[in-house]
This record gives structure tokens, sequence and C-alpha cells, in this order.
């Protein structure tokens, strides 16, 4: 079997981006990056210190906005305007989930699609189902970078994702037909789910169920990327299939940490960098 | 096996739709359509004129705007522009394919898109995809009218659709999804086709192949929905499956003609109407 590293893939491209934020700033354009956080959530925290950490490692400028729990809508869509306005932000990125006295599909329709890293607005989603160039959200955009780095071809695949969330399974879907796999979505209403998993050359599955896939539902020699990231009682963490009994029986799988989760992020420097190359090209 | 008669429900709504212009106009509102139709397509001339006769029909105001072949895509932006500021227009419908100088993309990007009666722009397909409301392609919106009308159950069925179009394929595998189907999108790069729809419990083809599907080709007892048009040589038209073969075969199907057909204009109606709607509700 051949582990899907993306940790390894993750520090490859890592480097990649400090050489090309140099070149930028050697052009004068200081890639920049701004997380909006509302309250004071506990994972929220973590992911944010997470994205400003690895922005400094970069080179990327970033900025944390943190705003008290009791910020209202309107508020927020004032940041968001002035960001969109200012030519020195490349990216805009809030982090989920808001309080709850604010819309959040109205304040990701706010965000200027062009400084959407998050790739969550419906423009940059009609987009993507359009198979038009635009931003991708960062869990699908990584799965697609960590499977072509391993040369894991896509087309006329069958590819079956398992979980269809905004932010994976709907985007991974469009990115999968748009590399003409042919794709399947499953999720909670499916029937017979573990028949349908055994039928993918390609399983993405993203359910948050600890080790619920196991050798007699998936193909031998199957792929396996897994986005599950379930905490067990002893504080070890696992993913949605069963790794160690999978070992011998697919072809290539992502382990659960080290797998996804380090592209996710890498996904969101990307963008930013990739907007700032925009802005460098204007001039 | 039950006849899914797009043709006879089309003749309800269109009656319903008839009564809902009445009471608009009661209330001040004539609900207005305008088609763009640039050049002289034969194809494109036989559908604009038979969405106008059927906005007469309905007492919906529609008008035809007639652009030369070598329109520029300026010229027909600054038409766009000019309609979306027009608040007594509620639809815009621009008819394709344009001539070759002018990028489609551009042009339905540049529709309001709550005016945007065919669901093409991207901010529409992105709110489809997200299951926000919105507005929505034509034909698929069509599709799944027709089936709510027959009362074929959705939630949890195998739903295999075949073909990826932006216009067809594509949003009904959101429509689907979001009507918590196990969707699976097919295509041309798809291996073993034929054994994939076998495995369907609502098969909807779109691939424009005369009776490419048979009886060996469909689950017994399945719902079959036939987006194909194709000129026989004898001057007839026929679907993409052998409604003969099938008749004895499955539960329910479409006919070709007057089965998916008809729905669609009605459904263009439909969201004229409702947009209409929005515009009383404002006053």
């Amino acid at each position: 079997m051949e582990l899907l590293d993306g940790r390894s893939l993750a520090n490859e491209l890592t480097q990649a981006q400090q050489m090309a934020v140099t070149q930028l700033k050697q052009q004068g354009i200081i890639p920049k990056l701004v997380v909006i956080m509302v309250g004071t959530d506990p994972a929220s925290t973590i992911y944010t210190k997470n994205k400003q950490k690895r922005a400094a490692k970069i080179g990327i400028a970033s900025e944390l906005k943190q705003l008290p729990d009791e910020t209202t809508a309107t508020d927020l869509l004032a940041l968001i305007h002035q960001l969109n306005e200012d030519a020195t932000v490349d990216g805009i990125l809030v982090q989920l989930p808001l309080p709850k006295q604010i819309n959040e599909d109205q304040i990701i329709q706010a965000i200027d699609p062009q400084k959407d890293v998050d790739g969550f607005s419906p423009v940059n989603i009609g987009k993507l189902w359009l198979n038009e160039p635009g931003l991708v959200a960062c869990t699908p955009n990584g799965i697609m970078q960590l499977l072509a780095a391993y040369n894991i071809d896509i087309a006329g695949k069958n590819v079956v994702i398992v979980g269809r969330s905004n932010i994976v399974g709907r985007p991974l879907a469009a990115l999968m037909l748009n590399a003409n796999a042919t794709v399947t979505i499953a999720h909670s209403h499916t029937v017979a789910l573990k028949a349908l998993t055994k039928t993918a050359d390609i399983l993405i599955v993203a359910i948050g169920r600890a080790r619920f896939f196991g050798v007699d539902d998936v193909k031998k020699g199957a792929v396996v990327v897994d986005v599950g990231i379930n905490r067990l009682e002893d504080g070890s963490v696992t993913g949605d299939v069963d790794f160690e009994a999978l070992k011998t029986h697919v072809s290539a799988m992502t382990p659960v940490p080290r797998g996804v989760g380090p592209m996710t992020i890498t996904m969101l420097m990307a963008q930013t960098i990739e907007i700032a190359k925009g802005r460098a090209k204007r001039g």
C-alpha cells in the first residue's frame, strides 16, 4: 500500500510557497490574509491560530480580527465591506461557526468572491460546477492535489464520496466530475451504504464515525481518502476507516492524522498567494 | 407502467399560471420576460417563438430583443445592464448559443441573478448546491416537478444521471441530492455505463443517442426519465431509451415527445411569475 502522506506533501508545498512569497515581495507585493473570528469558540481559536502560524512561516501577512460574541450582522458586514475595498487584503476568511444571531449565508455572500479564500460563496461554488476558474474549498482542493501528487488516475474511475457537506462532499464531487470521474454522492439517507462503498475505485469518506468502514466495505486495491477526524476515549485520533485492517487490502490510503488534514491549510495559503499574484500582475 | 405525462401536467400548470397572472394584474403587476436572441439560428428562432407564444397564452408580457449576428459583447452587456435596471422586467433570458465573438460565460454572469430565469448564472448555481433559495435551470426543475406530481419517492433512492451538462445533468444532481437521493453522475468517460444504469432506482438519461438504453440496461421496476430528443431518418422523434421495449419493464417512464420537453418552458414561465410575485410583495 502506498501511504498518501499529506504532511510530507504539505511540507514540500510550504517550501515552494515561501519562495513564491519571496518573489512577490521583490515585486513589492505582500500577500495578506485576514481571518475574522466572532466569539471565543475553543476549536475555532486553535484553527485560527494554526492559520496565523502557517501564514507567518510562509511570509504571508496575516491579521486576526477578533470580534466579541455579541457582534451584530451589521457590524460584521461593515468590516467585510471595508476589507473588500482594502487593496492590500488578498484573502478574507470568516471562521465558522458564527454566533446564532448572525446569518452565515448572508455573511459569506458579502465577501468579495475574488477574496473568498475558503471558496464558500455562491459565485465560487457556481463557477466550480461550471468548471470555470475560481476559488475552491480548501479540503477538497487539498484532496485533489494529494491524489495528483501520487499520480492517482481519476478519469473514468468510480468515485464514491460519503458525506455531502458544503465544505467537503459537494465541492469535491464537482472537482471529481470535472476530472472526468464517475461520481456518486452518498449520505445519511443512502440505503445499503457499505455495498455502495465497495464499488468505489476511489473512496472518500467524511462522516465522522471512527473506523466505520472496514475490509468488507472497500474494494480490494481501491484508493481510500479519509477525511474523518474522530477522537477516541484514550485521546488518540482516528479516521472513518479502519486503517490497520485496510493496510494490506487497498492500493493507497491517507493516514489520519497527517493525511488530508495538513493539505487544507496548505491550500488556504496557496489560494491567498494566487490572489496576490493576480494583484502583482495588475500592477 | 405509469406514463409520466409532461404535456398533461404542463397544461394543468399553465392554467394555474394564467390564474396567478390574473391575480398579479389585479395588483397592478404585469409579469414580464425579455428574451434576447443574437443572430438567426433556426433552432433558436423556434425556441424563442415558442417561449413568446406560451407567455402570451398565460398573460405574461414578453419581448424579443433580436440582435444582429455581428453584435459585440459590449453592446449585449449594455442591453443586459439596461434590463437589469428596468423595474418592469422580471425575467431576462439570453438564448444560447451566442455567436463566437461573444463569451457566453461573461454574458450569463452579467444578468442580475434575481432575473436569471434560466438559472444559469454562477450565483444561482452556487445557491442550488448550497440548498438555498434561488432560480433553478428549467429542465431539471421540470423533471423534479414531474416526479413530484406522480408521487415518485426520491429520498434514499439510487438516482443515476447520464449526462453532465450545465443545463441538465449537473443542476439535476444538486436537486436530487437536496431531495436526499443517492446521486451518481455518469458521462462519456464512464466505464461500464450500462451496468451502472442498471443499478438505478430512478434513471435519468440525457445523452442524445436514439434508443441507446434497452431492457438489459435498466432495473426491473425502475423509474425512467428520458431527456433525449433524437430525430430519426423518417422524421419522427425518439428519446435515449427504447420506450416500446421498456414499457412492460419499468414502473414509470416519460414519453418522448410530451415528457420532459413540455415541462421546461412551463418552469420558465413559473419562475418569471415567481419573480413578479416578489415585485408585487415589495410593492
